[in-house]
């Protein structure tokens, strides 16, 4: 790659490391390899820096009503469930998942995990997420998707065997899934241990996770009181709630990644506050699945740090950013009886910086000279965005995926004026159908 | 208008009066004039009753990998709001009404209510509606745009005058807006009578309202305990709630339309189910302006007749019925810890027909011969749709404004293949656009 791109007369939205969201207009941005060399107001600075790196011509893409913002990074993922979209809703948690999805899951093949998660990338791709989360098996296929399509992704590696019922650490599996990420992960992909949740695994089995954890150095990525049975069982197998277990096993740390967390006691969220882990919230699937309504207030005022996730396309049945800003703001708004609370920026910033980092990218997700050029293009020359109003606003509540232009990644476009640069979407539609078929 | 239009092996999605919504594979359409002439699986019977019907070659919208189902009927909006869209957000409703949208209201002129509206049906177009109850000033400018536009609309007569303080009934004008709907509207525009809310006129007013909706047999627009204080104010006023007071006044019949209902009692349930009002819920508003979660679930089972608004694009921010529908559901089954209750099909039909029969289009909502063509064609070769799975939670669930390719009302077309036919965009956008500015 030797050309320089300079985002020409552009609305730049960006959040920072103190959480405050700026707007600059009539902006100008240069993007060269893989990284933002310039961001300011002088056309004559952009052309110029362009002009210095690029030992071609200068692509220069027009920014009149567009904004230029950081791309989402989704930190709750389960992607190739986008095969399950659709097929059980409105139904019990425990006739979805065990009558629907798990007997469809068990009859999985490798190639079902590579198409369905490039159906999720496509999807997210073309809603302006860069970045995800990710809590599946077929991490090598995944890993490789990933690669190719150039996303980027934090993947859970297994970790364990299950033999005869009874479950062991796996060191070997950690090891190989690292050696991939650093071999094919193209620096795009970054593992991390899948721990699931408190109930899946018998209690002596978390300590060992907790040593695999440290011993390669990578995040913890779990499910923490997603609903109230979650917590009673917990309670009364251990004594004490989730959070207080997983703390005791030391799978609580400043790179965890802990999804839902709808149901927490004020010590919960001390312990969570004083590790520095990241709470994902999924403000869709939590209401769909009716496991309640997280406290993102009392959250963020014990200071926690928090992220946006999707979940999986079975329970959300998008994997829309956007709308889980929007909603992760109304839910904070309604059930606490306040409209000031969880502004528009608070949502940006969770969903753009704050999701980098939880997923492990810390040079992603701030538009910023040296960062990774990781950006979407809105256009708001649309019934839907018109007039712009405050930009941040507009963002995050009037916005979707219609107005997402353009996605780079990593200085690559993956998405150019409404076409996927990456993927070959009508080979996954060909995959994904054949499969959804074959596991009815 | 001499050519039929044959919709070709297409998905037909459609509730019926029983509230079943079910789907036909593989189905034709024909649409001749303004009205749907054949509904079936049959390609021979379709295309010869097209031809018979044509006097000109038949029109074929082929329809594979695509939804044919009835466009939303939007039963509680103030259209012109969209020129204030992300002006003012995560404010209280009181510095938000009083310190930003009032101050503007107060200088809006003519031209300001004509292209107010016409910029809100471009996104209620572009997102699948093609229908609206429309409580606003401006009447006669907006009755005049919505025929233009080919829109249905119920739209507010303000049916009094207020002089030194002191409110008083205004027939004429009530008179001559009914003559200016029937004269102009084109068919598409009814008239209703605006009776607001019980907090802004004097108790004495209400009976006068009540009379004038009888005189001119015209329903009644009215917000209904939209919030706690609401509530308050109208029990220490009137010693009654205000579905209750309402009711005294003879303001509750088959016809009124009832926004937001949030906070009921049980005896407010029963009235507006006895009376057979109908109730727009507005999901994203009340959340966004923290009013509360509507008990949605107990006003079903009340047996309350229940449709979806979006309210003002100032306090929502966006006009999306797909968001309305989705945010319905899931907000009743996260009120409830049930996620079996407010099905996709429940809130499909709320948007649909229930949303037509508010205000006051019998004779639309319904994919079936002899109904008006009112008609969106949902493109599902897309990411975000795919794999269909059950069409039902697809539209509801994963559906959005991006994946409406076409509407069409009263058997024309006003989006085709993405394009606004009607409505030029370029103009709205300038003339709004200049209104923000002079308005700041």
């Amino acid at each position: 790659m030797s050309k320089a791109t300079v985002f020409s007369d552009i609305t730049i939205v960006t959040s920072n490391d103190d959480a405050c969201v700026s707007v600059m207009e009539h902006a100008y941005c240069v993007v060269y390899e893989d990284k933002i060399r310039y961001v300011g107001l002088s056309k004559e600075e952009a052309l110029e820096k362009a002009g210095l790196l690029s030992d071609d011509d200068v692509s220069v893409y027009e920014g009149k009503n567009k904004i230029l913002c950081p791309t989402f990074a989704n930190a709750h993922a389960h992607t190739p469930m986008s095969i399950f979209r659709n097929i059980a809703d409105d139904f019990s948690l425990q006739d979805w998942l065990f009558g629907e999805i798990i007997p469809r899951e068990d009859r999985m093949i490798t190639d079902d995990f590579t198409y369905g998660h490039l159906l999720t990338l496509a999807e997210m791709i073309e809603g302006g997420t860069a970045c995800a989360a990710n809590m599946y098996d077929g991490a090598n296929q995944i890993t490789l998707a990933s690669a190719e399509a150039g996303f980027r992704l934090q993947q859970t590696a297994m970790g364990k065997t299950c033999k005869d019922g009874v479950w062991s650490a796996d060191s070997k599996n950690v090891e190989d899934f690292i050696a991939l990420c650093n071999e094919q992960g193209k620096g795009l992909v970054k593992p991390s241990l899948l721990v699931h949740s408190v109930y899946l695994y018998p209690g002596s089995f978390y300590a060992e996770l907790s040593e695999l954890a440290k011993k390669y150095d990578i995040p913890v990525s779990v499910h923490i009181s997603e609903t109230i049975k979650e917590n009673e069982d917990c309670m009364s197998s251990y004594g004490c709630t989730p959070v207080e277990y997983l703390d005791r096993a030391g799978l609580l740390s400043d790179t965890t990644v802990a999804a839902h967390c709808v149901h927490l006691t004020e010590n919960d969220m001390r312990i969570l506050a004083e590790r520095k882990s990241w709470v994902a919230h999924n403000a869709s699937s939590n209401m769909k699945l009716a496991s309640g309504f997280a406290d993102m207030v009392g959250m963020q005022k014990a200071g926690i740090r928090l992220c946006l996730g999707t979940d999986g396309a079975s329970s959300n049945n998008n994997q829309d950013m956007f709308m889980e800003m929007r909603l992760a703001s109304f839910m904070a708004k309604g059930k606490t009886y306040d409209p000031t609370v969880m502004k528009a920026s608070d949502v940006f910033h969770m969903a753009t910086r704050n999701g980098y980092l939880a997923c492990g990218f810390e040079d992603c997700g701030i538009i910023e000279e040296g960062m990774k050029a990781d950006i979407q293009i809105i256009d708001y020359d649309c019934p839907q965005m018109w007039p712009l109003g405050n930009p941040i606003s507009a963002l995050v509540y009037s916005c979707g995926p219609k107005c997402v232009e353009s996605v780079m990644i990593n200085g690559k476009f993956v998405l150019y004026k409404h076409d996927l640069m990456t993927i070959d979407f009508e080979k996954v539609r060909f995959e994904t159908k054949k499969t959804m078929e074959r596991l009815k």
